[in-house]
């Protein structure tokens, strides 16, 4: 049993679900395990990491306009010290969560044929994002 | 240290709240390890996991009712492939995510009394769902 | 590589975000392990754990406030066997989750600047709440 862990930044162009899976594989896959658990931690409180649907794109709007319903702007927040997509970021933040546990069997993340694993942006403009990757395994 | 992985498929008979505590809970103790952490991850985008109430059935439809209220059916989705329940479906499974990770201490998940571990399937239609478990202790 | 878990007690005093980030971080440096994966754990199905701003206090009060508005109290429950806050502060759970996954790297937890660690309490009346932490690596 051993583990691995790095340190990526992602790029995003603003509000968003940006698919990072291929980075994740080739990452866990480089660590040479066959079996462990791959943890993917996002270092921030207004993008988070989900697991969803990556065939079709649609998808990604509808997620993008459902967290505006859900946690919209508005006058309602005490908090907006970076603006009016500040305290709704840390909402949807919450919700979607910026922790993922992932197992890896026979040298595979064990995701389903339809999930892929976004970045979600939640502030308007561009940010660099950090996210931490750790492989446990063997 | 050690680990252990399976895959276990679920059938479910539409929308709603399934309990596999006890399936979880045999998987785990069968692999003879006194402490560790256990990985519950599901491989889908329209069905996930949560950790609820096992006691008061009324929780579960009150909770399926909920979901229904936070990512209702309607004209307003882009992506509607698989029908009306489809997108609302992905948007549940984002809220209450596809991955858990339970500690095992003395022998036995570190689940609180009136916790159990669920399956929550959000198409209105029976589906078969797999569900990778992962266990790594000693 | 090596683990070590334990189980902690947290009073709370109400609905309410309480920070345990530095709880956290003392027992995970107690113990002295260079690099690992931390499992905090929440037993319960009315409170529940996230990770967001600890710097603004305003967001707390904004995170509580938006909670109630996604799952707010009314007549439309069946389960309401402890009184009106019972079925929202299981919804509130579902929502947050009870469990978080984060990575050790140099001896110390890969939390962002702004990143704290909370305990969210969603029944209105104090109670005390038990918190499993697990901590494997080396």
């Amino acid at each position: 049993m051993r583990q691995s862990s790095t340190l990526i930044t992602i790029s995003t162009p603003g509000r968003g679900l940006h698919e990072i899976t291929q980075e994740m594989e080739r990452w866990a896959d480089a660590q040479e395990m066959r079996e462990g658990l791959l943890t993917v931690f996002c270092r921030h409180t207004s993008a988070s990491l989900t697991i969803q649907e990556n065939a079709a794109p649609a998808v990604k709007d509808d997620v993008v306009a459902w967290l505006d319903r859900v946690a919209p702007e508005g006058p309602h927040y005490d908090h907006d010290d970076e603006g009016p997509d500040d305290m709704p970021a840390h909402l949807k933040a919450i919700l979607t969560g910026v922790s993922l546990s992932i197992p890896m069997t026979d040298r595979r993340l064990a995701l389903g044929t339809w999930q892929g694993i976004y970045l979600v942006e939640h502030r308007r403009v561009a940010h660099r994002r950090e996210v931490t990757l750790h492989l446990m395994g063997e």
